[in-house]
């Protein structure tokens, strides 16, 4: 078993990074926009299949209408993920990045465009549900103020370490479908501990968005959160 | 809810067009080399969790001896699954992308290095086992004979419409996990019925890797392919 180096051609390499660039200037272009409104902004990341959709459906449940919500949900195709959204009432704009041959992230000035069709003077929490990837999501800063990764316990302990971009740049972590702990060979602690190796300090909420158990802690981080910017704002 | 149209700088898509331009090329290169040597070369990709390296633990265990395989797998971090899947016997080649900034797929140019170390004259069967990622590893050919896609039934119904280039391109599809299935919310048929709607003729095996359930029709498929690649260079 030997490790082998992965050389790119060097022109490769300069035009991500450009890419990367322009991203990040218009990255903080939105978060100077959201900022005005006083809307905080929520990015929601994860594998495919991780149950983010069920999570936010039962979060925009619990929050609103106390708390004035809007979705951006981002798929490669299909709108699946917006009709199920749509039904807590939230205001939900569906991006799909298949008219870009199925770009696999949603990129900053795709939100800036998205955010057009958002009455943002309506609302002070927007929650972006990111395309279902651990890789490439992570490198594309959107202009949030926090990110979140969701991660359910059927996709072994060690994805964590395995995709240690995505959870280090995250500030928090919701740990999903602990309903199914007693059916699976799945070490909840060492996933815990793989969690504090990229990032120590990072808080995690382990939940069941089907049965809703945990989700008290993760919904009053939220809302602290959402307050702390309207708050920064007045 | 609206549609928002995803629209890129048109250099950039250039850029994706000249990058997939010069992976067919490399890809191509490998293909030949492979037939030559009469190697079977197949391409599994999936969600992160699904179960990819348990299927194949699994599979080099039911085809070895028999069939001489070697493995190249992908992460983007970490030698987890090159570890687990050593224990087999099988040469494993431990290709980690995080060397250049994490990438998302592996890549042709990245097969061809991995598979200097490999003997090729010494094996029937390459498995590579690729980043975890429904997305980016449909767009690279890597020189493969066939694709296969291993979805996990945890991870909802409708995957293969949301990811529909993966599912398109694949020449068959594992559905993983079915042992958990009386501990969800989980519509096979609903599932079965986006695989066909996105790619008709696609052969689906149902198993559960973790218990073996299934793994025969699977083995067989693999076993007739592996052969037939034999024949054709005799």
């Amino acid at each position: 078993m030997k490790p082998v180096e992965n050389k790119k051609p060097t022109r490769e390499i300069k035009v991500v990074r450009r890419v990367l660039a322009v991203n990040e200037r218009m990255a903080e272009q939105n978060r100077r926009r959201f900022a005005e409104k006083g809307v905080f902004v929520i990015n929601v990341m994860s594998s495919p299949g991780s149950g983010k959709t069920t999570t936010l459906q039962k979060t925009l449940g619990r929050l609103m209408p106390e708390v004035r919500a809007a979705v951006i949900v981002g798929d490669v195709s299909t709108t699946h993920d917006a009709d199920r959204l749509a039904v807590t009432g939230a205001p939900v704009v569906q991006v799909n990045t298949d008219a870009f041959g199925g770009d696999c992230h949603l990129a900053a000035h795709v939100i800036e465009k998205a955010a057009d069709d958002i009455d943002l003077d309506a609302i002070e929490l927007l929650i972006v549900e990111n395309v279902g990837n651990l890789v490439c999501p992570a490198e594309f800063d959107i202009g949030e103020d926090a990110r979140v990764v969701v991660l359910s316990v059927t996709e072994g302990e060690d994805k964590p370490v395995k995709y240690p971009t995505m959870f280090r740049t995250c500030d928090a972590a919701i740990l999903n479908k602990i309903d199914l702990l007693p059916h699976l060979d799945y070490d909840k602690d060492q996933a815990i501990a793989y969690i504090r190796q990229v990032n120590p300090a990072m808080p995690i909420f382990e939940i069941s968005a089907r049965t809703g158990a945990g989700m008290d802690a993760w919904i009053e981080w939220l809302k602290a959160k959402v307050s702390s910017k309207l708050n920064a704002r007045r």
